[in-house]
């Protein structure tokens, strides 16, 4: 616990500490809400501006943001006012602006500018955001930028995107600090304060053999703490996690989060150190995966709610026609009991609880299937242990809610086989919903289906066919109708 | 002092965690598959020696593991195995391993040590992974472990323990390093090789004022790159984003991630700098509130697949007796058409499409929004844009699944009325499903209620009730049944 001692040292320096930086640190509040996002008022005042082209207004609100803010605020403007705002602050648009637009209105902007300034503004980013920028352009519009840029950052860029999608290699950047482990903390530190062309941020120094394979990862505050004449490979930690480039970025995110990794290095087939991932950009990842885990269980595509309206279309309805199947398939299955209904049509009123209240639990296990498989909660090792758990916890919730709504039907209706019927329904559904709802993803995943985007519609088919069938069949089977 | 002082003095920190470490350099092992996970003959191995009672078995094939894959160990076996494994392989549970456990399997390992053992684990941990571990326990046991505390950690734990769970309080380091901006760049690199109880690893030094108020922050790396005689106020960024104590850590997560901060510093009301928060920490909070999302939209709870059997029950069960509610209502609905449907009883063999489908596309939408309101894509700026696009988006699927279904519905059927009453049925429940699937959720949230926590609930039963509604009625109106 450090706080204490540092308090005295604090102290002895009093007098003079005082008298700098008397203005507040704090974010500017006209600007921004208590939960650090745009006000409203704000953003109106900038579309105001917008309207009645004063370009000098719209510069003068913008220019105390933050570049991240100013990438907000883009979002929050209508669509067809965001090529103005960005000609109005065009000395605004830093490189920090551009790493943080959203995808989509990032391309707008790309798109409406010329080959040269895009080359520039790439120049001046990271590899990893340059090519971010870069990869959702069409091939001609992306082959004229390329062309535009200076042969070293061509070749990175180049590189980069001969690396599959969402790859290691995609989100490397190969700007960081790599060093022989024949240094001595003395020598970094110099060689540290004569390269000025160094990356301004970096958090760890890799330490590399000679064939530039990387040997150990040195945190600088260890640096920073050492006498200048220790031997790098001493103060050194040789358990380091090397990605390799090809690896998928879901999993480059699983290493980091498992490991409380603050950078890691990335190396090619031969082992060699060919760039950098830092957290910073693990973040950014983390937060995707687990939005498209959502939004794919629900079909709701990439679901960003700035993508163009027709592609929002294209994607749900897709998903809608897929289900679209799968509700006229459960239908025919009441079809089969048109005759039953038609003798006793409460049959018809209470089917639709039993299919839902299935569809519910249903679910609830793939939700649940499906996090834990992403994150590697759920491997190998325990798929039966957990597949015996849905089952235990099927049994309960399906003799709860089959004892529930069978009293509540025999009651209501005065109809005990009615209410056995329903009951009886009620616990078949369960068990279905449970075991489809795990065996379901499971299976998908062996078979390297990412089990987010298709295990919904087997469950929900499961669950609403077999609902209308045990519910409707057990009516006939018992004479019930 | 010498060298190997240094050396030994740095690895004493965490010493048993490092032992372990050292053998293990590659990861490619036998014990771990190529996506980084434990295997599963591995930790059939290990469940093997633990029923044939083989400590040193155990032990010797845990030895080589990685804390992080030592914490997967605990949740891969079988709960009843769990603490015979911690007994087994005692002196290889680092204060490492003990953070990383799942909250689950940590509790059952916790409760079954006296609390002084628990209070010597405690005093290795940061504060926040002190907190993180005995934050769950009863108030009792919480009581003794806190006395066995030497008083120092005691106070901080207890100051932590004080803030509302889920804050920065909860989450943030006390162990920091804060000095003042009269120093220079020597004078900071002779403090922090003269301070050995600062901590192991931190990435930014906080510059502070008199009054302990942060005024700026200096990443290592400009430090280790600055020549020793410029003063700190020269380099620090004084761009710097505070963290409230008492801010809810989804906040927090939402700052470090648009603001790309490695580290952030925690101040009092006063303004005071008491705690830092890194990135580590905020890594695990986002995969966390990503999958809260995803578990709640649901209905599963926290969905942990180590929680008690008994919790799991329940929390699904209740989720699932809402919904009893909801389909009851939407039963209801079917319930005003018997007479209708005894007439004609295809009316319910569709009308579970209808429904359906609604519930579909209401899910997408909410799932969109929900994530959209998280990460602070939707704020009162842009909501009345948003519900028009979703709006724009229900009348295009509405109109083309209309068209589809009543087309196949004509035609298989040879009744145009029929196929125009559901076409129709169609379009109103997929506008209904988009306004529901926006305005349930932003409502909730001006209100303050986690919009994904009972989103879910509404929508449906919107959905279920004015899918039958809109179709059964209009086949009642248009004189079909």
């Amino acid at each position: 616990m450090s706080g204490a001692d540092l308090d005295d040292e604090l102290k002895q320096d009093d007098a003079v500490a005082a008298e700098a930086e008397a203005e507040s640190p704090a974010p500017e509040s006209e600007s921004l809400d208590e939960e650090n996002r745009l006000k409203p008022e704000f953003v109106r005042n900038v579309m105001d501006a917008l309207d009645e082209e004063d370009s000098d207004r719209v510069y003068e609100l913008v220019e105390p943001l933050h570049p991240a803010d100013i990438a907000d605020l883009f979002e929050l403007v209508n669509e067809d006012e965001r090529l103005q705002l960005a000609r109005s602050i065009r000395d605004l648009m830093g490189v920090e602006v551009i790493a943080e637009l959203n995808d989509w209105v990032r391309e707008l902007l790309i798109e409406a500018l010329p080959a040269d300034v895009v080359a520039e503004i790439a120049e001046q980013l990271d590899t990893d955001d340059a090519v971010a920028m870069i990869e959702d352009l069409d091939r001609e519009d992306q082959q004229a930028v390329l062309a535009e840029l200076d042969p070293e950052d061509r070749a990175a860029i180049e590189a980069a995107l001969s690396y599959p999608e969402e790859s290691a290699g995609r989100l490397m950047s190969r700007e960081f600090v790599a060093v022989p482990e024949t240094m001595t903390v003395g020598d970094l530190i110099d060689f540290l304060r004569e390269h000025r062309e160094l990356p301004t941020e970096f958090w760890e120094v890799f330490i590399v053999d000679a064939m530039h394979r990387p040997v150990g990862t040195c945190a600088l505050s260890w640096i920073l703490r050492c006498p200048r004449n220790i031997p790098l490979y001493d103060v050194m930690s040789r358990d380091q996690t090397l990605i390799p480039v090809d690896m998928d970025q879901e999993e480059v995110a699983l290493r980091f989060q498992k490991y409380a990794l603050i950078s890691a290095a990335v190396t090619d087939s031969a082992g060699r150190l060919i760039g950098q991932i830092t957290v910073d950009d693990i973040v950014h990842i983390i937060q995707e995966e687990a939005s498209e885990d959502i939004l794919r269980l629900s079909g709701a595509g990439d679901g960003d709610i700035n993508e163009p309206i027709l592609i929002t279309v294209r994607a749900r309805l897709t998903w809608l026609c897929v289900n679209l199947a799968t509700a006229i398939l459960a239908s025919s299955v009441v079809g089969l009991f048109q005759g039953a209904i038609t003798r006793f049509a409460l049959l018809a009123v209470l089917m639709p609880i039993v299919s839902g209240m299935g569809g519910n639990a249903g679910t609830q296990t793939l939700a649940v299937v499906v996090r834990a498989i992403a994150t590697n909660q759920l491997t190998d090792s325990n798929t039966v242990r957990m597949i015996l758990r849905e089952l235990r916890i099927a049994t309960a919730n399906g003799a709860a809610l089959g004892l529930l709504i069978g009293g509540g039907t025999t009651l209501l209706f005065s109809n005990p086989l009615l209410g056995a019927v329903i009951g009886a329904a009620m616990v078949i559904n369960n068990l279905v919903a449970g075991l489809a709802g795990i065996l379901v993803p499971v299976t998908l995943d062996r078979f390297r289906i990412d089990p987010a985007v298709s295990s919904a519609v087997f469950v929900t088919t499961a669950t609403d066919t077999m609902g209308f069938f045990s519910f409707l069949g057990l009516a006939v089977l018992t004479g019930l109708a």
